[in-house]
Order: structure tokens, then C-alpha cells, then sequence
């Protein structure tokens, strides 16, 4: 059974890991916030290499990675006798939060009030590149963006429009669903595929190693599109499939605790 | 009486007049639409001159646009006697009839079933160029269409999205009602308040003289914009209080038969 669960673990570690293309600090923001984003929650050094190491992540990589997000504000470090520990910054806790009902929303509400703020060959085009800036907005061409929520009210140069029934063109689902945002999602489809559900439990550190990397890779899936009507999906959209696949194997992978993934190292 | 009916008809021809900038030809083409289109009637060439002549055009100038009319396929004159009759060709009759519904609109539905069809900077432009020249669209901005009625169904390159709750900025109700149209709308407005109502029934061939001119003028206001929900009328947009003087004056001025032009002047 141990052998079992430890094989499957292996290659499905293997299955979602991307030793070429994947940076070593996302991964570990990734893991803070999937495991120790509360206030107080620390990640002793000794359980973060042995959850990253399994990725094919050199222990240096680590420590390189740790260093930045130092640097950057995400992380603090801290002795404890021999040992290290690391936890998120206030900054790092409040990036990580703004993120978080997205990546882990398994069935978003599609939003019904959309508008289209849309400005003129010259007037106008100052504001709307503004707004581009909010999370609400979506770019459809130069002069115009679709948004939803409440339709702002003193936009002067802008036509703000109410927006229903879309009939949306390709080069839309191109601009919005770009081809590499569709091939990542379906080849992450097609590797939760091939993994599978566990075989049994695995224990907390391998339960962290696989939670970290679906999280990792489905985060840089569904933090790079806006939630749509299904209109706006390009035809070959594999995200609807792809997001009930990682909530079944987090389901599956019960998310363990900061304390006993420490307390798993210090007791092995 | 009757001087007093002439005295307010010569002042209301002279106020509706427009000497520097009235086409004949178009003039003309009012007067038929208003009073002979239908086939079969036609209009004498003295009732044509009795009803025309006051407005300040020479004999001549009459003779010249007809001539161009029939040049351009919208007239036909016939001898008969001493005396010449002209009328419609089907296609005057044709081009009458299409704008006819709008001119005589008294109270215009606003349409409630709005839709934008929005191109990329590239690709749609050609079609959006071609529904453009179609009735029920008018241009937002050099990618973008606004219409109403059914939203076409195959528009491939095209975003086509239902649209309500308008917020229009100036520049955009400047593109619909123009400065000249608002200026053309107003002064027609102010013209028809100087003239007031007729203090007693004018004869035939001054009504058909002041018929004529009034929708001559409220043709091409009204031929000129498309109607839209109030919210895209500028401030300044003297449409409404025009319609109802244009009609409140036609009403007072019954349209005579084209037999009973022709013989008011045979019986003079």
C-alpha cells in the first residue's frame, strides 16, 4: 500500500512538474498560500525542501528563491536554534488574500450586468486606458472595454453602454483565450488526467508537494482570464474540465496544516 | 378676410422661404411627394408655377429643374393641349414612398431593441463600412456600429452585443445632430412660431405653396438624423417642439387633392 501510494505519488509529481519552465519563487508563493497564508503560519526551511525538492528543485534553487522573496517583501526568515523558518510579510499575506477567491472559486458566478465604455477616435481614449487597469475591465479593441458591476457614472467622454446577448467573433476569443493560456490549461487537463486520483492517503508532505503544484499550475491558468459567459470561450476552451479536475484532486488531498507539515519533518 | 388670409400668407411664405438656398429641383420633389404621389397624378405646369412662384423662384428656374428631374429619371411632362402636365415616374414614386413613413412620423417609436457591432482594428472593418450604409445604423466611432431591430446573425469578424442604459458624451451627440442640422432644426422652429396658425382657410394653391415649403424644410431636418432614445438628443436639440409645430401647421392646412390644384388654376 505505502509502495503503492509512493509510486503513484512519483509520477504524478513527475506528470505536473515543469523543471524547465517553472520559477522557483512562484512556486513557493504558490505554497504560502495555498498552506500557510494565516497570520502566524510558518514553513520551517526543512519542510519547504523537502515539498520542493521532489519537483525536481535543487535545494540552492530554494534558498536562491527564498532570498528574493525577501528581497521583494513576500517572505521573512527567521532562526530557530539550528533550524530556519519562513512566513509571509503583511504584504505577502494581503497579495496572496486579493488572489485567492479566484484560484479557489470551483464554480465562479458569471457576472449578468456587463457594460461597454467605448471612447472616441480621440476623445476618451486617456480614461478608458485607465480603466483597463481594473480587474473588471476587459480590453475588446482600442477604443473599447467591456466591464461589469455598476456602470461608472461620470465618465464624460466616454459612451457607457448596458451589454447583453453577445455574439462574440474569433479574434475576441483569440485576444481574451490567447493560444498559449489554452494550451497550458489543456496540457494541465490532460496531466490531472493522467494522474488521477490517489490510490490512498498520502502522507502531509507529499499531500503538500502535489496541492502546491496543481495550485501553482492552475493559477497561472485562471489568474490570466476573466470570468465569461461561455460565449466569449474559444470552441476548444478546456477550462471547465480542467478546473473540475484540480478541485477533485484537492478534494481528494486534504489540505494539511502549516504545524503538521512541520512537525511531519521533525518526526520522520 | 381674404386680405387678411393673404397678408398671412404672403408674411408665411416669406418667413419659410429660403431664396438663398433652396433648391428647385428638390423643391419640387417635395411638393410631389406631399400632394401627387400616387400614380396617375400629376401636377399642371401653371398650378406648378402658381404654388412655386411665391416663394421667390423666377418661371425659369422652374423649367431648369424639371428638366434636370427628368434628366435624373424622377419626372415625366406630357403636352396636353397648350398646356403641360408632369408627374412621378415609378421610380420618383419609389424613392417618394421610401421616405414618406419618416417625414409624415408624427410621433416616431424609439426603437427599444438596440445592438453594437464592434470590429477589431483590423479585421470586421469592411463589413462594419458596408452595414453602415444600411438605414438602421449609425457610427460611433471609426470601429463601431450602433443599430436596431434584429441583431444580424452572421457576422463572423463582428462583436455583436445587445445594448441599453445609454450614457452619451457630447462628442458622440455632436456626430448624430450636428451644429447645421441643430442650427437648420431651430431656425425652422422659430420660422414656424412667426407664422403662427392661419387666422382663416387660405385657398388651394396657398396651401399647397405652404405645405410645400414646410415639409420641404422638415424633410431635411428629419431625413437627417435617425431617432434615438432621448439621451443622445444634445441639450440644445430643438427636434421635439419642431415636429409639433410642423404638424400643428399641416393639420391647419388640409392637403389638396392634385385635381383640385390643377383646377383651381384652370378656374382662376
Amino acid at each position: 500500500m505505502t509502495k503503492d501510494i509512493d509510486h503513484w505519488f512519483e509520477t504524478s509529481v513527475a506528470q505536473l512538474s515543469d523543471p524547465q519552465n517553472q520559477r522557483v519563487w512562484s512556486i513557493i508563493v504558490s505554497l504560502f498560500g495555498d498552506m500557510a497564508q494565516a497570520e502566524g503560519d510558518q514553513i520551517s526551511g526543512a519542510a519547504l525542501t523537502r515539498i520542493i525538492t521532489p519537483m525536481g528543485i535543487k535545494p540552492e534553487a530554494i534558498r536562491v528563491a527564498l532570498h528574493r522573496l525577501r528581497k521583494d517583501g513576500w517572505i521573512e526568515s527567521e532562526r530557530s536554534g539550528r533550524a530556519s523558518v519562513h512566513f509571509l510579510t503583511q504584504y505577502g499575506r494581503s497579495q496572496s488574500a486579493a488572489v485567492t477567491p479566484r484560484i479557489y472559486d470551483r464554480a465562479p458566478r458569471i457576472a449578468q450586468d456587463w457594460h461597454l465604455l467605448i471612447a472616441d477616435d480621440a476623445a476618451g481614449q486617456a480614461v478608458l486606458d485607465d480603466l483597463l487597469l481594473l480587474p473588471n475591465y476587459i480590453t475588446v479593441n482600442r477604443n473599447t472595454a467591456l466591464g461589469h458591476g455598476t456602470m461608472p457614472g461620470s465618465l464624460e467622454d466616454l459612451l457607457a453602454i448596458g451589454a447583453s446577448d453577445f455574439a462574440v467573433p474569433d479574434w475576441l476569443k483569440a485576444r481574451i483565450f490567447p493560444g498559449d493560456l489554452t494550451a497550458a490549461c489543456g496540457s494541465l487537463l490532460q496531466e490531472l488526467k493522467a494522474a488521477g486520483l490517489p490510490p490512498a492517503q498520502p502522507d502531509a508532505l507529499q499531500i503538500a508537494a502535489l496541492r502546491t503544484l496543481v495550485v501553482h499550475r492552475w493559477r497561472r491558468v485562471v489568474l490570466r482570464h476573466p470570468d465569461l459567459p461561455e460565449s466569449f470561450h474559444p470552441a476548444s476552451w478546456p477550462g471547465t474540465a480542467c478546473r473540475d479536475r484540480v478541485f477533485a484532486l484537492l478534494d481528494a488531498l486534504p489540505r494539511p496544516d502549516a504545524g503538521t507539515l512541520n512537525s511531519a519533518w521533525d518526526g520522520s
